[in-house]
């Protein structure tokens, strides 16, 4: 399934294990899935479960540790030779008395990799406290660190073929979008709207089939904008509201999400210069988002801009986005913040996301870029206004 | 949007803190959204940064502690009041510096909550090594003890008006298996079929809108259905072979799980022989899941209904299911298997999953079921057979 081939992960395991010689790490256990799938190539819903990808500096290719009946899914999906593919049984599945961590750790153990420094992603997502010390008790003599973010930092920057599928999820997205646009009308349940958007998120295109993204389509609707997450019910659209569609293309796990807002009918004064602000905002942030300049450089340039029309905005602006598993589909390593100094480089993509939430309303109108040598370039081309006629 | 009314979210936070009570903890501090949903009705795609639900003997109602950007939701989604919503500042999200957790005990710390026994659920979804570690440097005074599970617990008998929901996720469960079964035909590509079901799913019915099921559709086909939590390609399916559907209704994120498996042809005799086998154990099993029987003794009538054809299966056969947010739809308390000797009770429900993993092909015939009185009802009444003709 994957359009990535043997060299690309050995070239992803390699620059895991000169990070960790960096930090004189002698192992890692990665548990985020999307490091998984990103040292590997393994694919599956089945990080319901512990499961874990082992990176260690003396085996010449990583370990696959899952539960037995993803044994067969991992021969699948990876490249991985059978002896490197570990299966814990079923016994160990939601059980009090035992934990999967317990056959990770006599797997390390059988293979003499618990006498040096093992590091775990202390926060991130599928890897729990007792997990953690399953890990720390079936391996007495090893010395534990934190890899949080290791290999998130490694996917920062996108290879030519990542690059390729994020644009083939921009053409889903644009789909998606379109999608969204025509089915929110006065009178629709929301739940009728949330399907169709989803369904064109999985069809994708003609050429291109769309995978699931990794957040389901975030649509609040009137008071609803006033605050992000909230998903929908089987209330009507009505007219003379704001409806707030955050939504990505997902392709091959790779993802272009973005943010759009309606109002079905004609918009109050202030919402339509809200909108207006955002737009001046954003082209001001876009304009500096090149090589050389900081995460923080981009946060300001929005925010200097925005004030000079009196609004201001806490949170951050945006995020990293590539590869991802729910629940996030963000890589959680940068933000678009003032305390993030870090440099742009070429191949880092983003979505430029700057939500305003007002204590009944909010506007959230976003755009997933790329770093380019030339600067930012938008994935995606859809229209950004609010106005829908009704 | 919730059916519930405060009246049964208080009985929920007075069963936990009796439970707490039994076990000597003061505060409970859920992490897990299905626990943070079932004891206060908070509801929000916001589960991808630390958010907690926090139940203490001394508080007559729980505190909601998550992202400032939530806090409209959390008004929005629950019965408390403006003083029991603590947010955190953006600059706690995804930060190597501070980390949300070090909010959460100000919190407690500032509500004299931190002197004594505080739970947490060691093993649940979204609680990290690295935010326990920030509860327990900010809260020095308290005793930490385990409570992954307790509220699991308390979900595992449902109410009449969890039922009423559950049924009602059954008739979107119908009308999805139905589509399934039409879309999946030689020639059509997986992700197009894929799309078909995760429309029907959020549409639900004209009665009742579909919510988002904690797993998306799990389609695996060809020598893909020898491992079960694959989801899907751009390839079509091909005649002459098995594909396995398992796929939810979801209501008011209240869910009915049921797999099927087609053969687009006609199937060879092994498998029309496996399904068969399938067929007679799950009638034996849910022959025996009734009030005062076990866990194990369902498990038992299925495996030695089924080794009379010379059949084996090493991993459970199936697990508890209600109120649930991705990654898991199961409630994560009891599992059918050998070892497992809860007492079945009325209200109990059930996901009978006897899946059958070969080398090369497998087959997922599945039941949701309730406990009654007098014995297991099947929720949603859909066609068994493995046939389809192209």
């Amino acid at each position: 399934m994957s359009i990535f081939e043997k060299a690309d992960f050995d070239a992803r395991v390699q620059a895991a294990k000169d990070r960790m010689l960096a930090r004189g790490m002698d192992v890692l256990i990665a548990t985020d899935p999307s490091n998984m799938h990103y040292l590997t190539g393994y694919d599956g819903w089945s990080f319901y479960v512990p499961q874990m990808v082992v990176v260690a500096q003396e085996l010449a290719e990583p370990l696959w540790i899952g539960r037995g009946i993803d044994e067969n899914g991992a021969r699948a999906t990876t490249f991985l030779p059978d002896d490197n593919i570990v299966a814990y049984s079923d016994r160990y599945v939601q059980a009090s008395d035992c934990h999967p961590m317990d056959v990770a750790a006599d797997a390390l153990r059988a293979r003499k990799l618990d006498g040096g420094v093992i590091a775990v992603e202390m926060d991130g997502y599928y890897f729990s406290p007792r997990g953690y010390h399953a890990l720390q008790e079936g391996m007495p003599n090893a010395r534990f660190a934190d890899a949080t973010g290791l290999v998130n930092w490694i996917r920062a920057v996108k290879s030519d073929k990542e690059l390729a599928v994020m644009r083939q999820a921009a053409r889903i997205l644009e789909h998606v979008m379109d999608t969204a646009f025509r089915a929110i009308e006065p009178g629709v349940r929301q739940c009728d709207a949330a399907a169709e958007i989803m369904r064109a998120q999985v069809q994708g295109t003609s050429d291109h089939g769309g995978d699931y993204p990794a957040i389901v389509p975030m649509i609040p609707s009137g008071p609803g904008t006033s605050t992000p997450h909230l998903t929908w019910s089987d209330a009507p659209f009505n007219a003379n509201e704001l409806t707030v569609m955050e939504l990505a293309g997902c392709r091959l796990r790779y993802h272009t999400p973005m943010s759009r807002t309606l109002y079905l009918g004609e918009p109050p004064q202030v919402m339509a210069e809200t909108a207006a602000i955002v737009d001046e905002g954003t082209q001001a942030a876009l304009e500096v988002a090149k090589p050389g300049n900081t995460c923080a450089d981009v946060e300001a340039a929005w925010r200097t801009t925005i004030a000079r029309h009196g609004l201001e905005k806490e949170s951050r602006v945006g995020y990293p986005i590539g590869l991802s598993y729910p629940p996030d589909w963000g890589e959680r390593t940068m933000s678009l913040r003032p305390s993030d100094t870090t440099v742009l480089e070429p191949g880092m993509c983003f979505h430029f996301m700057p939500g305003i939430w007002q204590d009944d309303w909010g506007i959230e109108i976003s755009e997933p870029f790329r770093v380019t040598e030339q600067g930012a370039v938008k994935f995606a081309d859809v229209p950004r206004g609010l106005r829908k006629a009704v």
